[in-house]
């Protein structure tokens, strides 16, 4: 079942466009936060902050080994956005499967209708 | 190429919970901008606002006839969000390709080594 606070948290962390940059930069690799902050020309606490966001809805996840903590994407974070948005695509679809159902139906009565008047005048 | 203004607009206009519910409304077929206000508790005003914004970054077309004007989805408007995961998705799993690779070959060097280290002893 889709968990729609999850697909909520991961639509705002990845509608701002830093927190897009650091999956982008760690879908490269894993990368410790320092190491992140440098190219971003960011301070520690603000790349903190947004690997918390992306912490907190799955997308990233991270490990302390020592005093240091390596942080990663997980690829299994986008399963909230995919099967949303997979959804809609499944539903319009059907709707556009059904209208063809249906115009190819009414074509065919039409054609019927057509051939016995045809029928009826000869 | 991916455009990654329309992923920015894409996530922004998806962010907002009214205007992903939208979406999903208008996943279950066409509709006007005025059926969709009544149950959604808004005013008029601030679907049209909500459907300019789904509508600018190609998510929702509007078509109108005579003065209704007609909203749906438009399935290929989720193409930037879809290539943009896919694509973080996809380099992830090329690094745990490339890790799994290493230490296979590291497990391979060792273990030859050992042979050679046990057939000296012989």
């Amino acid at each position: 079942m889709l968990n729609y606070s999850r697909v909520d948290d991961c639509f705002r962390a990845l509608a701002e466009p830093t927190r897009r940059a650091l999956v982008e930069r760690l879908s490269e690799g894993p990368s410790s936060a320092s190491a992140l902050a440098a190219p971003f020309n960011l301070t520690l606490a603000a790349v903190v902050q947004h690997l918390q966001v992306l912490e907190a809805c799955g997308l990233v996840s991270s490990e302390k080994t020592g005093r240091v903590r390596t942080c990663r994407v997980e690829p299994a974070g986008f399963a909230p956005l995919t099967s949303w948005i997979a959804g809609r695509q499944a539903r319009v679809e059907r709707q556009l499967d059904m209208l063809a159902k249906v115009l190819d139906d009414e074509d065919r009565i039409s054609s019927t209708k057509r051939t016995t008047e045809r029928k009826k005048k000869q």
